[in-house]
């Protein structure tokens, strides 16, 4: 027994290492084909404009960018957030990274054996920060069009804190809300009392398709709303914002405050200063341009490659690929196997709450080459056609 | 009744604003004499250093400081806390300022009701990220020399997850631990089995005495040592570190993973850029002087301006000069006529976690001129007169 071992609390004592970061590890050596990361391309980061911004900032506001700052975070930043998405400032928090803002409506809604509705399956991050505040969860099925708003019953809502939902080319599965069901969900969330969390960070990676509303846009009041710079300008930076209506707002900015003060100065006066020049929409278009060749690629390779009996998610943007294996494989096992073979993925298990499908995995198309992804699923390919 | 205010966790519903925070909007602007503050000076930021490591990095590493980054902190940076500490880098994490370590604190060892003990008066900051987890607090008494060891019995300790204490130049109070209280401190810990959290920010900015070991290094395995960059180098970079035995730290990298992925890689490789030039040594003496002779302003015109029944603390370093009122007096109800008389001060009671001392209050010396101080001080001491 360690020394301090009996001071852990109960959820530090539940605490696992995540299983993404483990795998990640193992396949950071070059010599592998990995789909496993969530990283963005490095190629994309527009390095140019942000070394201009600080070249300006130093020359301009160097003692305000390194100062102690208001908790809400940088006016015009919030402003620009607020004008983007048509909403009041007051409305707007900055976040060190979207990862924060899972952690602070962890403290402002979750008592231990709270019940929090997520999806089957959903973004493995937010289990982790929601399950360091011990929620009690439930799952809303989802099919190939996303979460099913019919499903949403009456007992499946009772008491839930909130409903968590990633609406755009969701991590793990790439899927996408249709319209009509994102009216239909709200319109339930609403007849329900049941506060909708929408988490947006692949919006904006969009290849094919129509725009959609978001969710908040259908409904302000019962939205809270997650916004991410980490793919469309660097993760690296850590910052991302919510829109949340006033009363929801000022209990997340009181659990900031006791949680790291603010977010860095430096950081969010580098983004805004570029966001200011108005450079990104073309660069979004740019990464869009890049990404979606590669999901082409992926998909177009999987149909090669996989034997009858697998299927997968056909994004229209984001950056994964979901595939969905015979039953009788476990990708955990099949992982060992493509590793060996010097071919790695993410296991899909960990995104689920609670009933986990072991048969599926999550593939990320961004970071490799068009020439590796085909080689890497051809490798895969032989691999899965082996265990039918 | 706002629409989700029942869906609020019990944290989030005894969440009120800091005072502090309020107290320094009311205080902000400039016609007011304001030793509310806990900001250092913004001419003391290396701007000149760190527009060079802003340089460095974009010629250099670009990519590599905008891409997601591992949880326990960028290498070198924690290789240079190790180093400086005596320590194997595998004991250290970085985190986003020290009030993340706080709240990191919280998430590993506070279950609701767990008992956490803290001096009397002690961090506010502190208590907020304490708080989000619903300890129970038990104070431990301190007089002019800091934490009282003799004090800690077997019943205050029983079932502690920590003490939580600021050795040096102590927010509020600027005391500072003897080195017999230090040893006394430590092996009383060890016999009682209390782990110790050695919160350090202003340890470095000492302006006279000698400098004294930490309570770190006296016992390694049964202290948690917290650092910080925020007097030091800039507080709008958000940049601190923990120090903590092995399996701790484990705990400690998977709530911070929860919590914020990662500190900004940007802000981590800058602040490198800056250290490994070994600027720091110099910087730190040049802020230790600006401030130590802020300080030796402020402590004679205390001397000079206040009457007969108040007593000051005398701090060797930090930032902070604890002020004992007459125990008629309510320094909240003073601090509405000091406005009103164009000075401002943080009453003492919020410091406290449990036995407030309403008589008593906290003055920051280093951002305002010693010209200010002085007629600040003076305008303090009126007042003060005004009520004996």
């Amino acid at each position: 027994m360690a020394k301090y071992g009996t001071h852990f609390s109960r959820r530090a004592q539940a605490l696992t290492s995540s299983v993404i970061r483990e795998v990640l590890k193992l396949t950071e050596r070059p010599e592998i084909i990995s789909f496993a990361g969530g990283l963005p391309s490095a190629q994309t980061f527009p390095v140019q404009a942000l070394q201009s911004a600080c070249e300006r900032l130093f020359a301009e506001a160097p003692a305000a960018s390194l100062q102690y700052a208001p908790t809400e975070g940088l006016q015009p930043l919030r402003q620009w957030v607020a004008d983007k998405h048509g909403v009041d400032v007051s409305n707007v928090l900055i976040t060190t990274g979207s990862q924060q803002a899972l952690d602070l409506l962890a403290k402002v809604f979750i008592d231990p054996g709270s019940k929090v509705l997520v999806e089957a399956p959903t973004y493995l991050g937010a289990l982790q920060a929601f399950s360091l505040s011990e929620p009690s969860y439930a799952e809303v099925p989802t099919d190939e069009s996303g979460l099913q708003p019919g499903l949403l019953t009456e007992a499946l809502a009772a008491e839930a804190r909130f409903l968590y939902t990633i609406p755009n080319f969701q991590n793990p599965t790439g899927r996408r809300l249709t319209l009509e069901r994102r009216q239909a969900l709200v319109a339930r969330a609403e007849e329900l009392g049941l506060l909708l969390i929408e988490d947006n960070p692949y919006g904006e990676l969009r290849y094919s398709g129509q725009a959609l509303p978001s969710l908040h846009s259908l409904n302000p009041s019962g939205v809270v709303y997650m916004g991410s710079f980490s793919k469309v300008l660097a993760p690296g930076l850590r910052l991302g914002y919510m829109i949340a209506p006033a009363d929801i707002h000022a209990k997340l900015v009181q659990a900031k405050q006791a949680s790291d003060l603010h977010t860095p100065s430096f950081t969010q006066r580098v983004a805004y200063e570029v966001l200011k020049t108005g450079m990104l929409d073309s660069h979004i278009a740019a990464v869009c341009d890049l990404y979606g060749k590669h999901c082409s690629v992926m998909l177009d390779a999987l149909s090669r490659h996989m034997p009858a009996g697998v299927s997968w998610s056909q994004p229209e943007g984001g950056m994964f690929i979901w595939v969905e294996l015979p039953e009788n494989i476990d990708a955990m096992a099949l992982l060992e196997e493509a590793v060996a073979n010097k071919v790695a993925f993410v296991p899909g298990a960990p995104f689920y709450a609670k009933n986990p499908r072991h048969n599926t995995m999550r593939l990320a198309f961004v970071t490799v080459s068009p020439d590796r992804i085909e080689e890497g699923i051809a490798r895969l390919g032989k691999l899965v056609a082996g265990h039918i």
